[in-house]
């Protein structure tokens, strides 16, 4: 485990970007959009998926200079094209143009076809929160997670964010899969060797197991709840939500036609859409009510739930976002710690290119 | 158990509400609201509450002939002030709201403040998607659930629903508490005498129990997960969203401050907004890509994961909404069944109207 500083990661990632033919901008955003992950400790979707996007780009289908375009709308609604873009840069697109149509009438709503992973979904909801905005943000991704009952894989881990302003008070950023645990849990307890806990994943028969291997070999992740005596089709509800939004209303790819993020595996062969999809809203708080009234409200939320009595007196109760801004000041002071293996694939990516990581 | 027809039940309801003082039209629109519970199966919410509305009546918290109206509004966006009516009726103003906003902008999204208990989600949610909108619908509620790591009751169950028009499918209605289980479950364990599964309930002390009566007994239901190791910080994140879109952006109370649904409990005596919240949706399905369109893939969607491969040859995967669609059926046919402890209140309310029951 080394530590990289943000600063040097931002320049290698900017580099690589504008080596694939990204142009300036665009490589600035990816940049901004990838490492986010990383400050934020969501390390699964930072720099260390940097060469994914490589080899999908390699492979053609990553387009690194995308005409990401507005294609249907109405004052308050859009589908944006991402052109087979990077998603690092089609959300972001896609947010602002939410922005925009709230600014004008209230809130806009943005269903994105034809884009690829978008990195972690708290940073795009976070660009409208910090424009007196609730931010919304969700994506479809590759098929991992079956619904309850079912033994196929239908579903991604599909993650919703959302955040919303407040006054004095950091921003409430609520960020999560929409599974009982996301995959980069799976692979810290694959590495260690140890089991998963039950109602994360099933066997290839649809079986509750503890076998941290059990989605690679055929398995798949349970929903949000784990078992339906949890509540598991609540979880299979809200990906299914995700999926929804995301692709059937912009007509990207859904379900079991998502493709898959790893460049090994190729697309489904009878596509129904068009590449990945996502889903953003902005709502201006002020569109409810005036803003210096919701704001301290908000605060006031804020304050009596991180003040309520914990269970136990050393772990308080959190507002959704504490954790990760926590960790983005220890990042950007101490540096962002990598794996030997993501140094490893950093270095081979620099060599490809002539860039010296 | 008797069985009552739906028709005789919804002539003694609407008589109750217009002795109340209802008009003819809201008492219609709450005998609607009200029995769409019992007919979709979801008892705790349908016609077994009648005697608590009334009684929230007698203690002057409703107000049976409100004057609801819009008091801030964007081409998007509205508040609406319930003026203490019944939710059952203040809650189809409101969505209607927000689908005459759709109709003219796209969308339409109505945050409501001073109303109360509001009947089933989904209901309110259907009323979009019987006009090509996507509706959704969610209400803060009487605190009895505790965030992860704390052991006060700060959030109510806030139920979320989504309900999504197809072609020659039936919507999808996901319609669902954000706690591993409602409180209805609940119920109906305490009266088999019968252990709660683990992460249903903690104790006082905020411990995980199988009491079924660990909530009466100063406990707290937990947020859909169950435990931080199984995502209960999801459920928690959830049904903030849901308490801070219902009650921070409408000026409605939240968190501990909402009001509790039982006529012995006096609501808190500081409170920081008027009465209880709710928060509408409505989206046009051709604000984002033509109707038809739409709806074909939709239909898709539906068929490939109803026909999905179960785990359980018997226990085939269901689309959110299947089963309460099915009670419907059978319970127009073949009556609604009610335990004796509810024949026993309504016969009570009854009398205490000059009402046959």
């Amino acid at each position: 485990m080394s530590n990289y500083s943000y600063q040097d990661l931002y320049q290698f990632s900017h580099s690589v970007f504008i080596k694939m033919g990204c142009s300036e901008a665009d490589a600035t955003q990816a940049c901004e959009t990838l490492l986010s992950a990383d400050l934020r400790g969501i390390d699964s979707h930072g720099v260390a998926r940097l060469t994914g996007y490589v080899r999908l780009w390699e492979k053609g289908r990553i387009n690194a200079s995308p005409n990401i375009k507005v294609t249907y709308e109405t004052p308050s609604t859009a589908v944006v094209d991402g052109d087979a873009g990077l998603g690092l840069v089609v959300a972001p697109f896609a947010m602002r143009v939410a922005m925009e149509k709230a600014k004008n009438v209230g809130t806009g709503w943005v269903s994105v076809k034809n884009s690829n992973h978008y990195g972690i979904a708290g940073f795009h909801s976070l660009l409208a929160a910090q424009n007196d905005m609730i931010g919304i943000s969700m994506t479809n991704a590759s098929p991992l997670v079956s619904p309850t009952f079912s033994k196929e894989r239908l579903l991604g881990t599909n993650p919703i964010a959302i955040a919303i302003p407040a006054g004095n008070e950091p921003p409430f950023v609520g960020d999560f899969a929409t599974t009982t645990a996301a995959n980069g849990k799976l692979e810290i307890l694959q590495r260690k060797g140890e089991p998963v806990p039950q109602g994360w994943v099933q066997d290839k028969d649809g079986i509750d197991t503890t076998n941290a291997f059990g989605v690679k070999e055929g398995g798949a992740l349970r929903p949000l709840g784990g078992s339906r005596l949890h509540g598991s089709h609540k979880g299979y509800i809200m990906g299914s939500v995700v999926d929804i939004f995301s692709a059937v209303l912009s007509g990207a790819n859904y379900g079991p036609w998502a493709p898959p993020f790893v460049s090994f595996m190729d697309p489904v062969s009878d596509p129904v859409g068009e590449g990945l999809g996502h889903f953003f809203g902005a709502m201006r708080v002020d569109a409810f009510r005036p803003a210096t009234e919701f704001k301290e409200h908000m605060d006031n939320w804020i304050q009596r739930f991180r003040s309520s009595t914990p269970v136990d007196s050393e772990q308080p109760v959190l507002i959704p976002g504490d954790p990760e801004r926590e960790m983005e000041k220890i990042r950007m002071e101490q540096g962002i710690p990598l794996l030997q293996p993501v140094v490893d694939d950093l270095k081979e990516v620099g060599k490809k290119f002539g860039i010296d990581f």
